[in-house]
């Protein structure tokens, strides 16, 4: 079974007489944690393997302007193998991972055999929960993936379609769109929505009355962006009342219907469109590893995101259980994920000169998310914080640098910059999309 | 039956006392002859309907490309809406067109009621034709619409992941590419086949040695490009058998299954994929339609664009079967059709101030296609022509020039910068699409 398994793109060391063949460290995972983790250890006499389902890594962070129009899929993607060009000791392998033995150290594939590994690190994120909410699985619209996005652009697109030529059924909800969740990701689709409906598609259907279109935000507390503090908060409830959001706050969906949206307090509001941007729980390969987990389904590790009994596997990112000096589960955010997957190389490096592992520490830079134009909020963890003009052109700023890719920097920059010039957006496209499950990365719109 | 539909988002001229309501003039399919028509409509008191199954128009001449990883879908298609914005006389509706009663003048749609006209230019264009090769639609991969180009895409470089991981496959021809058809579909995409393979999955695939992939371009005449003069014909084949692509002449595909390829000559070629560009028939629509018909399904007009006995109803582009004085068809290229529009709208606007018809002339601008960086092929009716570096930009610039959208001009023009300067290509990106029938513009190389 433990049959060893060639690996192509790597310069093999030669087993030559006496020496121990190189290590093989099997990355899980194309997100932000598993490409730090690569890019650190690439000086290492190591072979690195790369998986994941998906030949691309998603920056999740920018899925809802591809959603919105804002942006071309291609624009926020890059080819796993484009980002590893160069790094001489790494190969990647498209494929869906369906099991681990840790003991054996093995990991299972959909197709091929088991591949064996001597360090492991596991950053294959979070998928959509729907904590059970009948029909929220069904008829809402997730926003994980690429393909989550351009299902939702379609949709989109396809009920103002409808909606222009069958104006009754504007009534019966065709243009109301429901975001559940008042965190960051529905936040921005809740100004993105508004600024493609009053900027865009009113030009684009001159006969049909755009301002019937309702954003309805749904949030169980009793505020927006809880993470951030109260100023931040009010200004974030202010932009979006200003841009016509509806808000219901303390409010849940407990019912998704095909025409329809039953929230906890007994209202029925009729909708065709359902966005979830409730809640994540981490992907499913973590629910058949019998391993500890939190409720949220994290795995859960020591504070050198070790596993337990397993120092040579490490889980990082939105996956990993780690918990700060507090006891409090890390943010689901890309910063957590980038110095997680670091500090798991860092700590395969340790261990193979004899060292200790140390212990995850997370430097806060703080974070962000966007309204809409000149409107945004910023953090930082000293407690300064920034809202309007100079925070939006700093989110702007921070997401730009952050995205992989020259061309796709160069790309997002230029449309952003059309779009705001123009007022306009780019490819509102409407496309059948296969199922896809995306799901190996972080999501939040903090960065 | 004959309810009068309301159309939405265009200036309706009010029903006064003795004045007659404005004329309707139904456009279906939004491809080059299509729009051309409508924009010549544009300071008619007409209310012009522009319906297509799809919300966009596709510039079908560089779909290859999209295919290839050179460009983004989003940089080739334009949203319906988009191009129609400003003009006051015009609305667009989403629908795939069932059949027309004419002498009722009606449109039938998938959804809702039929919609009556007074005068109808149909321009729906062709989808692949596969000559009842037996397997060649259940295993060939056409190439006339979006989805089918990043199908195709995603195909290609599956087949990649595929051969990295299991390489004693790739004698089984899963590095194989058989190209059915020497015109210029089937050109450019071997070209662009060989540039993605030497330079970009080269690069992405150090372990995999890329040179056992293979180029195959089957063509039933004895030459390629059989619309151009000896010279350019002689130039594109020593071009292509430069970048090692196999050139079988006087050959054909008599069956194809999951792997492989069946040749006229009895040979057996082992290959996963096959690339159909052996040929076009008139979409579905003209079938339902009992009109007459050419032997590839083209619809019969007289040499004013009319159907026999009906001088409101034009048939423009790939799908008319209009021909010259020679009495020959013209080709299915955007610069016919791109005329054809144009004349149809002329007509009508002549009908309405009751003038009489005029012929068709086809002011032949030439034709170009490309083999690759620096090598294209021009030829223009006067005899004139060229090959290679001044061919090849000036192929470059006339398509950029072509492209309906400032946005998709300046993307495309960076990323072919892009691509020029790095040798490298963007989004090699592997998505499942769902079924989608483009088929309703032309898709041949030639401008």
């Amino acid at each position: 079974m433990k049959e060893v398994l060639r690996i192509h793109g790597v310069d093999a060391a030669p087993a030559a007489d006496g020496m121990a063949p190189r290590p093989r460290v099997i990355v899980i995972g194309v997100g932000f944690a598993g490409l730090k983790a690569v890019r650190e250890l690439r000086r290492e006499p190591v072979d690195i393997l790369l998986i994941d389902r998906n030949n691309f890594h998603t920056f999740q962070p920018l899925l809802y302007q591809v959603a919105t129009s804002g942006l071309q899929p291609g624009d926020i993607v890059q080819p796993a193998r484009h980002i590893l060009r160069g790094q001489g000791n790494v190969d990647f392998r498209l494929a869906t991972v369906e099991g681990i033995d840790f003991n054996e150290r093995l990991v299972f594939v959909d197709e091929g055999a088991p591949i064996p590994y001597d360090y492991l690190i596991l950053g294959t994120g979070v998928t959509t929960a729907y904590f059970g909410v009948e029909g929220a699985k069904q008829y809402g619209f997730p926003l994980k993936s690429t393909a989550d996005a351009i299902r939702l652009r379609s949709h989109i697109l396809r009920c103002f379609e409808e909606a222009n030529e069958y104006t009754d059924r504007v009534e019966e909800g065709l243009l109301t769109f429901v975001i559940v969740g008042g965190g960051a990701t529905g936040v921005e689709m809740a100004g993105a929505l508004h600024e493609l409906f009053s900027k865009v598609l009113r030009k684009d259907f001159p006969g049909l009355d755009v301002d019937r279109a309702r954003i309805v935000l749904v949030e169980m507390g009793d505020h927006l962006m809880s993470a951030y503090k109260g100023r931040l908060r009010t200004y974030t409830l202010d932009q979006l009342r200003k841009r016509g959001v509806e808000l219901l706050l303390e409010e849940a969906v407990v019912r998704v219907e095909s025409d329809g949206v039953r929230l906890k307090s007994g209202e029925n509001i009729p909708a065709k469109t359902l966005i979830w941007a409730a809640g994540v729980r981490a992907t499913s390969l973590a629910d058949k590893l019998e391993v500890e987990q939190t409720s949220s389904g994290r795995i859960v590790v020591n504070d050198s995101l070790q596993l337990q009994g397993h120092p040579e596997v490490f889980v990082t990112g939105d996956l990993a259980g780690a918990t700060d000096e507090q006891g409090q589960l890390y943010p689901q955010v890309a910063q957590v994920a980038i110095q997680q997957g670091k500090h798991a190389a860092k700590t395969i490096i340790r261990q193979r000169s004899g060292l200790d592992a140390e212990p995850f520490t997370y430097n806060d830079l703080g974070m962000m998310a966007t309204i809409g134009r000149h409107a945004a909020i910023l953090e930082r963890p000293s407690g300064f914080s920034l809202t309007g003009w100079l925070a939006w052109l700093g989110w702007l700023f921070i997401h730009i640098i952050a995205l992989i890719g020259f061309r796709n920097r160069l790309s997002v920059l230029l449309n952003w910059a059309y779009n705001y010039v123009t007022w306009d957006r780019g490819p509102r496209l409407i496309l059948e999309v296969g199922a896809e499950d995306g799901g190996q990365q972080t999501a939040d719109g903090g960065l």
